[in-house]
């Protein structure tokens, strides 16, 4: 593998190159920019932008800086209109290829991909580099249609060196609070402790909890509604970067009885309540992969043991009957039995069965939920249940979705495109979420959101499975362009469900038949290089903006 | 490759078995039925049916003879209700393999398919084998609901020996006649020139339009929108089995400039224009594969000469200019200028654009079609385009159909599944029709409509592409599962667009939602073992009759 390096965010020799065009410009977030050389998008001087109260707006921009530019330190800053609250990042590089597959990956030629939205930092540019920015806009209950600018400010003269403007039209709708029922039903599973590991603290303390912030926002500004929590070490075994900490410790005492502690559980369940992340609780997993339950020995001292065991032992019916009825009593305890979930993942169906079977003995409060395979036999029975996409039959999204039950799509390494890796197509993220939608199911799973490799700020690619399918979240709580389009396809989802109620009940025929063929290129899944994601999202984001408008009239 | 033997449709020495069962009962069209064996669909011993006036209707039944009728020659017999004409036929086996590819097929294991509706003939069966019938009823526009009933008869006795009676309600909606403008495009081209090489007659003979009738026939019951005409020998060199002989001669004259005798070509065209097929007359082609054209050279005796060829010459300008400027003088002549149809058919963008221009300037009254591949630049240009079905950008079907061209999707070797060929699922004919109307294009071709093996009959396998993709009529006009299943998907189509005119004409919101929600699978296009053809075809069937009920209400 032949080294490369990304080039630094300080100003290094440069030769000035003068540019008959405008340093700063918009450009479409649909297209990775290199960090060198011509860049394969429009740049467009101003942009004008449609948008809903409640929206989160994300705009991309390029800086190809000029003579006069060259070697300056640079600051971004939003002028915004009242209501909305606009903030601009430098976007920054990090290491992908172009592998989009499972398994230890082959040699590929690593490139850097703009995927970071970095931290509030000035940055000293120079003439033959591209610098693209992100501006995130939050458009409030009371925002009006108004000017936004975006300018970079010159650190040492504090002069405004480049501006340009963009005009947001407000339509009178608005978004679903993404914390109310009936949102997209987002699931991404955490890892808590890849912060902790990261930043070299003790598990659960309030330093973690205080880390964990930025990350738990971002997922319920998204809308997450799910928060993950383990119960015994370790239900996937080698295949993540950070081992998975059991949230609750149980101990086997010398009588034979079992006894746990929920601490860890209830501290994780209740700083995610308190960052409005939720309702479910999804409790990992009654069938891990090794099939390997670690509790401590009172017997031995309290040393660590381990039941390596099958779903059809006594042993693993002991194990279970004793922590379901356990654990119902606590979660009844703490009024929470309604919102778990027993969550099992990829395993084959007689242990699934077996695992409901207890669940509805020994826990008959609790539900289930599976990502997996599609098995017509749990179709009606999980209460949550996400399979890749293709295997779904669409009667049974639809018969699901009328039971109460939710269905989600989910990607991983299996699935080459669209997905959320640091080389998926940035348009694939809004793709993958109103699709969902239009085609009858309730939301996304992905298995992991924070999951980072030994450096992930500068490098995405991991010893298994595509590069970035581990997470989308970097350091210090960092968003990038692949979570904004994520919440651009959610934003997408909550709109036609919206204009389709409102078109119902207003029963026009006209809008609807508009509406229909504004989804039917989604629904049908078809993509090619004349119709790739980035095509069908941009033609759906203008029809849903054009049906808006309609209706407003 | 091991040799297998279709068995004979006659009595051998077999051991009587007795069955509890009936030995006759209604079965779904949607799997082949083995010569022997247990069969894995369901058997129903009657069946009812929703179905509109002017619908074409297929029933499949199976007869599993019992003791009683061991050795006996039966007769099928339908006993029809008031305004139906119904008709019972044996169905019979002829060879495929698994082969679903292009190119010259491997050695596989060939097995014998129940493709083919036989003709009027009695047959004498034996215990222990499987036969199945066909049943078609034509519901004519006075048709009222009533009963009909398969029976047996025993040729010797002249007695009923089994009956199974489907119940027929027929809605108070009439299908578009096939023939109509807006009525699904079909688009099946036609290979005349395999009939008079089996039946021995001279091309274009009277003998020869006779034999044609009952393939006419078929196509006009269909819907099928074009004649297929051969301008030159021969469009397609060596891929088929029976040269395509032009239906125009050409002839180069001493002093250089040209003449042509279209008998041919107006025979043909006036004999389908009879039968009740077109209005569209295709003709082949200005880019055939081998470019190379056929004429007679007067110079050397009117032997046939050949002019080698390509689209950026002045011998093929010369060639066409004289050709266009005659031919568009003898279709105004006839009055046909404005449904013809000059047709390519995969060839590269720079010789299509070539042939485009020259028809522009030598006959610009005629259109333009081709069969290939998806060029942008050909998108607004085309009168009649097909491609295969995932490039097709959607937004472009429904442009192409605003703007009043036509857009069909083919399939060919290339599509594994679903297709027509004699070892595809037989509800795929069905699918393809449905799915093309459902997702914005207009309907759909086929390459090939009898391009007969050596033995149709006996074989459908060919030296080059999967089994049956070469024909789907038998000779003797006999048609075949997969033509009754085409049928039967272009009347969903119809049927589909039928009530989504009168349900927004009434403008009944909850009706359109229902109507949507049931195209909604289809659209998808998603298919798995849990949603096969079948199980999408018969959901979409059942959903488009109960809201024709709910509109009659």
């Amino acid at each position: 593998m032949k080294a490369i390096t990304i080039i630094a965010s300080m100003a290094v020799a440069a030769s000035v190159t003068a540019s008959a065009e405008a340093p700063l410009a918009w450009t479409d977030a649909s297209a990775h920019t290199p960090q060198e050389g011509a860049v394969k998008v429009e740049l467009r001087p101003d942009t004008t932008l449609a948008v809903w109260h409640g929206q989160r707006v994300g705009l991309q921009a390029l800086l190809t800086p000029d003579a006069l530019l060259n070697g300056k330190t640079l600051r971004p800053r939003m002028k915004s209109a009242g209501g909305m609250q606009a903030d601009a990042r430098f976007m920054r590089y990090t290491l992908t290829n172009d592998f989009r597959a499972c398994g230890v990956p082959p040699e590929l030629e690593p490139w850097a991909v703009a995927d970071i939205i970095d931290l509030d930092t000035a940055l000293t540019v120079e003439s033959g580099r591209n610098y693209p920015l992100w501006v995130t806009v939050e458009v409030g209950k009371d925002a009006q249609s108004g000017e936004l600018s975006l300018e970079l400010v010159d650190e040492a003269s504090g002069k405004v060196m480049a501006e340009i403007p963009a005009s947001i039209t407000v339509q009178p709708f608005s978004l679903p609070d993404p914390s109310s029922k009936d949102y997209f039903h987002l699931n991404l599973w955490q890892q808590p402790y890849a912060v902790y590991r990261y930043y070299n603290v003790e598990p659960w303390s309030p330093e973690h909890l205080k880390l964990l912030e930025p990350y738990a926002a971002l997922l319920a500004r998204a809308g997450q509604k799910a928060i993950s929590t383990i119960m015994f070490y370790e239900p996937w075994g080698e295949q993540s970067n950070d081992k998975f900490l059991p949230m609750v410790e149980t101990t086997k005492k010398k009588d034979g009885t079992w006894s746990y502690d929920y601490t860890a559980f209830d501290r994780y369940v209740e700083f995610m309540d308190s960052m409005g992340v939720g309702p479910i609780i999804e409790c990992f997993s009654m069938i891990p992969w090794d099939m390997n339950f670690r509790y401590r020995d009172e017997a031995a001292n309290g040393e660590y043991a381990y039941l390596k065991t099958t779903s059809d032992t006594p042993e693993y019916v002991d194990l279970w009957s004793n922590f379901l009825s356990s654990f119902q009593k606590h979660l009844d305890e703490k009024g929470w039995s309604d919102r778990t979930v027993m969550a099992m993942d990829e395993r084959g169906l007689a242990d699934i069965q077996r695992a409901i079977k207890l669940v509805d003995t020994y826990a008959p409060k609790l539900k289930v939920s599976l990502a997996g395979y599609y098995h017509p036999e749990l179709a009606d029975k999980l209460y949550t249940y996400s399979i890749e996409v293709e295997p779904w039959p669409a009667d049974v999204l639809k018969r699901r979705h009328d039971l109460g039950l939710v269905t989600t799509y989910y990607t991983c390494c299996a699935t080459p495109a669209p997905n959320l890796f640091s080389n998926s197509d940035p348009a694939d993220g809004a793709y993958i979420m109103a699709y969902s939608i239009a085609t009858g199911a309730d939301g996304y799973l992905h298995w992991s959101y924070q999951n980072w490799t030994d450096d992930p700020l500068g490098d995405t690619r991991f010893k298994l499975f595509a590069p970035g399918d581990t997470y989308f979240i970097y350091p210090d709580g960092r968003s990038s362009i692949r979570y904004e389009r994520m919440v651009e396809g959610i934003q997408m989802a909550e709109k036609i469900k919206a204009l389709r109620a409102d078109i119902e009940a207003r029963g026009d025929m006209k809008l609807m038949k508009q509406l229909n063929e504004a989804l039917l290129p989604l629904q049908m899944g078809r993509r090619s290089k004349h119709a790739t994601t980035a095509v069908i999202v941009e033609n759906l984001q203008n029809d849903l903006s054009a049906i808006s408008a309609e209706l407003a009239r």
